[in-house]
Order: C-alpha cells, then sequence, then structure tokens
C-alpha cells in the first residue's frame, strides 16, 4: 500500500502539531509520500517583504514576486524544515518540486477572463521516477511547486498536487490518499464537529450538494477526492492531522470515502 | 569522470550570467555535481525582512531568523531556479541540501571564543547515496545547507561543501573540483586579470604565501583546493564562470592546481 498524505491548513502554521503529524506519519506502515501546502507563512513572508498578493475578481493571481516567495516559502523553508524532521525520526526523506527530477510538469494557466499569472495546470507526473524512489525507500516530500519546462516554476495548488500524483500512482500501486487539516472531516456544520461524515460516497456526495448541505472550498476537495477514486485510488480519507496517531486503528476518526 | 562546479560570488546575482554558466556546465561531458553559493539575495532579503545579519568580532553568525532566510533563498529560491533551468537544458537535475537524503551530515561549530550560531562543520558526506544518483543520470544540485540529523538544519559554506564532497567522491571515481567566480582565477594582482598564475603547486602556493603575494580569502579557497588534492582530487581548477564556455579546450583560462 502507498500511502499519499497531504498535510495543509493550519497544521503547517504551528511547529509542534507539525511535528507530531511527520511522527505519526513517519509510523504509517509501508510506501509513503507527503505533500504539502503553504499556510500562512507565504502571505506573512509576502507582507513583510512589501508585495501584495494580487486578487483579481477575488481569484489569488501568481504575481512574478509572489512566485518568488512561494519558492522561498514552500520549496525552501517548509520543505526543508520537514525533511529534516523526517531524517530526525530515521526516515529517508527527499524534498522535491516538480522541477527536481521532472517529477511534475505543468502549464501556465490559459489566460480566458482572468489571468492567473504563473499558476500552473499539472500537465504530467512522472510517476516511474516517483516509484523509483519509494523502491529505494526514499520518501518524497512534495511541494506545491511544478515547472513548464522551459525554465519557470510555477505555483500549483498542493490539493491538487497530492490528488494528480494518487491518481498517477494508482495505475501502479494500491493507494490511499490522506488530506488532513484542522477539521475532524467533511463536517454537516462547520461547526459542529459531531456532524462529521464517517463515510461518503458518490450518491450521498451528490445527494448532500443538492441539498446544499456541503458547501465552500469542501466540494472541489471532494472533487480531487472522487476524481481519484475514479482513476483507481482505493479510498480517500479526510480527517484531522492529529487523527494519524491513530491510523489504522478502531479509534480513527475521519471522513472515508470509497467507491 | 566526475566534474564538480562550485558557483559563487558575482554570478549568482546576474540572471543572464547564470543562466549562460548552466548552459556552458550542462555541455560537460561525463558526471557532474552543481554546488551553489549564496550571492548577495539573502543579505537583501534578510535586509526587506528587517533581520541584521549579525556580526560578532567581524564574524558571520548565523542567528535562527538568518537560518530561515538562508533556507528560503538558498534551499529554495536560488536552488530551485537553478534545478528548473537545467531541466530545461534537458538535465536531469535534483535539488539537495545536506538534509535530503541524509547526504550531508554536520554539527552545530562547537562554541569557543564565538557562537557562530547555526553555522554546520560537516562531519559526513553520503559518498554512496550521491554515486547512486550519478548512476541513473542525475545531476545534483547542492545548496549551501546541510542537518545534524536531530531536525536542525544547518548554514555551511558552500567552498567547503565543495571540497568536502569532492574529496569523498575521489574515493569512488576520478574527480575534478572547479570554482567559478567572478575573476578569470588566482591573480598575484587582484586588480590585473593579465597577473593570473595559470599553474598551482603547493611549492608555488607556500612561496606565494610567504612573499605575501596571495592573501585574503583566496588563501582559505586555495588550502581548501589543496586539501582535495591531498584526497585524491585529480585537479582543482579556479576561473571566471564564463570560462567554462571553453571547457576542455585550449582557449580555456584559469588557475589549474595540480600536486
Amino acid at each position: 500500500m502507498l500511502t499519499i498524505l497531504k498535510i495543509g491548513g493550519k497544521v503547517l502554521d504551528s511547529p509542534s502539531l507539525l511535528r507530531a503529524v511527520l511522527r505519526d506519519f513517519s509510523q504509517v506502515p509501508g510506501a509513503k509520500i507527503l505533500v504539502h501546502g503553504g499556510g500562512k507563512t507565504a502571505t506573512q513572508i509576502a507582507d513583510r517583504l512589501g508585495i501584495a498578493a494580487p486578487l483579481i475578481a477575488g481569484r489569488r493571481v501568481t504575481s512574478p514576486e509572489m512566485m518568488e516567495v512561494a519558492m522561498m516559502v514552500y520549496g525552501g523553508l517548509m520543505n526543508k524544515q520537514m525533511v529534516c524532521e523526517l531524517q530526525a525520526l530515521g526516515i529517508q526523506a527527499l524534498g522535491l518540486t516538480g522541477a527536481d527530477l521532472n517529477v511534475i510538469q505543468a502549464v501556465k494557466r490559459p489566460v480566458g477572463e482572468i489571468d492567473y499569472g504563473l499558476a500552473g495546470d499539472i500537465v504530467g507526473v512522472n510517476a516511474e521516477i516517483l516509484l523509483g524512489l519509494l523502491e529505494q525507500g526514499i520518501l518524497p516530500v512534495l511541494a506545491p511547486l511544478t515547472h513548464d519546462g522551459k525554465g519557470t516554476m510555477l505555483n500549483t495548488n498542493a490539493d491538487t498536487i497530492a490528488s494528480t500524483v494518487a491518481r498517477a500512482m494508482a495505475a501502479h500501486r494500491p493507494v490511499h490518499l490522506v488530506y488532513s487539516f484542522e477539521k475532524a472531516g467533511v463536517l454537516l456544520d462547520a461547526e459542529d464537529e459531531d456532524s462529521l461524515i464517517r463515510e461518503l460516497r458518490p450518491a450521498d456526495f451528490a445527494r448532500y450538494q443538492a441539498e446544499q448541505r456541503i458547501v465552500g472550498g469542501m466540494i472541489p476537495k471532494l472533487s480531487n477526492a472522487f476524481d481519484a477514486l475514479e482513476a483507481g485510488v482505493e479510498r480517500v480519507y479526510i480527517c484531522h492531522a492529529s487523527a494519524l496517531a491513530n491510523w489504522g486503528k478502531p479509534e480513527f476518526v475521519g471522513t472515508v470515502i470509497r467507491r
């Protein structure tokens, strides 16, 4: 089993919680890939550098200056801190952007109504390279950065990287994809952890959406999850980062998404 | 032949010169490792973030804040830009810090008269891992960052990384070590490129030092070079970054250091 964990949200802003998650993840048996998002640090560093994060029609746009911040914060600070802490746990971690070993190729998002700047839409995942690393006992740590093969780095959403890599790897290995963040899982009421949906199947998702009980940012996350299942990923989990401490045990709390 | 190129100094501050150097290096036949320094960007970013680069008794000290800047600029911005440009040249580049794949282990420099902060003294180079990468046709791009194996990243001089890696690899492969920067090579008069020393052997170095004709920052660089030769590195070159365009040709200009 290959377990692909995406860490995002507020977990990345708490060094002690992040350390605990890395420790729990290091205990998960089998081959593993870690994908991390950005957290607040990139925005904070941009603020301190006097770089405005441009919004066009309410959508975040990656200017050249913001791209440099993304490379610094995602590719440098966060990625290397995680690699370093995983190494201290005895894990042979290797930090990667899409440019390293050419693992994730992308194109600059085509300009339609909005020019998203240096946002990258993934066009290819080099599954053979990742498989080769896993066979050598290496744990790839993927930053949310891709490249266009022509010398330009691009900014790509970490959820999308996790889902796209999971789909590419599912052709070769059984894959579990885990989205961890600061909520217990998919909640029918965002303010009430007791409203957790323990198990979700495509028909449930369609119904909850029709009833407008699943809304907002959870919809693209779940669409990513169902896309991954259709492409052969065995299960997708959405859970609190601390739930990894109970991975594989009956005490595990989170949403399991199955076909 | 394994060619280890260190790029440093002002070359890193000029995107067009850096691009030319990467293109020339990509044409050098055989296995290759690239080591890069920091250039001015780290100091500039630290300035813009309002972080003072502390100096104690005239020596630069790595505070925790400066270490974060080093991780961002060396491990993120510069390393990833180089990897991305090498990939565009068709080179299977992989950016690494010492923590990635545990390639370079260090200890925090012991506190004597000065506490250098998060400065790392190298205690081990994982030559087997680097050899394995080279055998897969991969070009490692090493940032001047190491780790202590306990979860802490450390700042290590790029010249020292290049020399230490060259020595470790020389036990397995014939190695040429190239220090490139913005001067033509070792000059007897820093202001006069015509005073270039074309060839330097240990006895010459001792004599030039005694005559005080080689002084300042060139002495540790040359000491590193002679240490590398003693440890089995075949030749050390010190040259202008643009001299790589004539690598292996009679037109090549630079200082060759031999036993």
